[in-house]
C-alpha cells in the first residue's frame, strides 16, 4: 500500500465509523476545503510571509489536505495520476524559455 | 520513493527550472491554494451536486493539491505526518458514539 | 430614496428581467460571493500590494459588493443597520487604548 | 450626506481612532475580504439553504460589506458608479431575450 493510499484508507474509516459519507457530497465537500484554504490563509492576515505562525499553518494545511484527498476519493480519481497529469499540463503552458524567472500568467506570457 | 516524495520531486523540478522559488513566499502559496480551492468551488455553483463537470474538477482539485503540497514543501511538514496526526486529533473531537450520523460541529455535539 | 435602496433597486430589476430569483438561493448566492471575492484577491498574487492592476480590482469589487447587496435584499437585512451594527461591536471588541496601532486580533489583545 | 458616504465615514472615523491605516495596504484588504466571505459561506455548510443561521448571516455579511467599502475607500472607487457600471455591463453580457430562465454562464449561453 502506497502513503497515498493508506491515507485514503485512514480517512474512509474515519468516516465510516462516523456514517458521516450521507454528508459528504461534492458541493459541501467544495465548500468545506474552500473554508480550510481560508483559515490556512488567514495565518498570514496583516503579516509578512515570515511571520505566519508555523503549527497554525501545519493543522490548517493537514485539513485541506485532508478534504482534497476526501474530494478525490468521492470522485474517484487518482491523485498521483492527476498531479502529474496537471504539471505536465503546466510545463506545456509555461516553457522553461518564455518563463523562467517571470511570475506572469500563462496568457501574459 | 513514496509516491509523495516522487510527486513532491516533479514539483520541486518543475519549479526549479524555471526559477520560480523565488515568487514562492508562503503567503502567495496560501493565495493561490485559496484561489484554485475556489475555482474548484465553482464548478458546483447554481449546480446540484451531482451536476458538476468532472473533468474540471479533476484539473481544479490537482491545482488544489498541486499548492498544498508546495506549501507543505515550503514549511518542512511531512504531508503523511500531518495528516495523520490530524485525523487522530478529529477522532478526539469527534468521539464516534457522539458524532456518528450528526453533521454538528464539535463544539455544537 | 437613498443610494443603497437605488442600488438594491437596480439588482432586483436585472434579476427580475432575466426571472433568476428561482436559482438565487442563500447557499449559491454565498459561494458565489465567495468566488468573487477569490477573484479579487487574485490581483493581489505574486505582487506587492501596489502593482495590483486598479481596473481589476474596480471590476471584482464590484462584482462582490453586488453579490452582498443580493444577500441582504434575499434575506431582508438592512446593509445600513448591519453594518453600523457591525461597527459598533468591532469597536467594543478592539477598544481604542488596546487596539492602537496593534494588528493582533481582539483575542490576543 | 448619502447612505453609503454616512458608512464609509464611520468606517474612516473607526479605523483613524485605532491607528490602523498602517495596515490596511490592498493586498491584505481582499485576504480579509476573501476570509470573511468563507465565515459567511460557513455558514451553509452540510446543510440546506433554508437551515442557515441568520443571526450568523447578518454578522458575517456585515463584515464582508465593511472589507468591501474599505477596499473601495483605500482605492477611491465610488461604489455607487461602480455598481451601476458592473450592472450595465452584465446586461450586455446576458441579455434577457438569451439569459431568461437560465443559470448558464455567458461564455455557455
Amino acid at each position: 500500500m502506497t502513503d497515498i493510499e493508506q491515507l485514503l484508507s485512514e480517512i474512509r474509516t474515519f468516516n465510516q465509523e462516523r456514517d458521516w459519507d450521507q454528508f459528504h457530497n461534492g458541493k459541501d465537500l467544495a465548500i468545506g476545503l474552500s473554508i480550510e484554504a481560508s483559515e490556512l490563509l488567514e495565518a498570514f492576515l496583516w503579516k509578512s510571509p515570515d511571520d505566519a505562525n508555523i503549527d497554525i499553518i501545519r493543522e490548517e494545511l493537514a485539513d485541506v489536505l485532508n478534504y482534497a484527498f476526501q474530494m478525490a476519493d468521492k470522485y474517484q480519481l487518482d491523485i498521483k495520476e492527476i498531479m502529474l497529469d496537471k504539471i505536465r499540463k503546466n510545463a506545456e503552458k509555461y516553457p522553461v524559455e518564455r518563463a523562467k524567472g517571470s511570475a506572469k500568467k500563462y496568457n501574459a506570457l
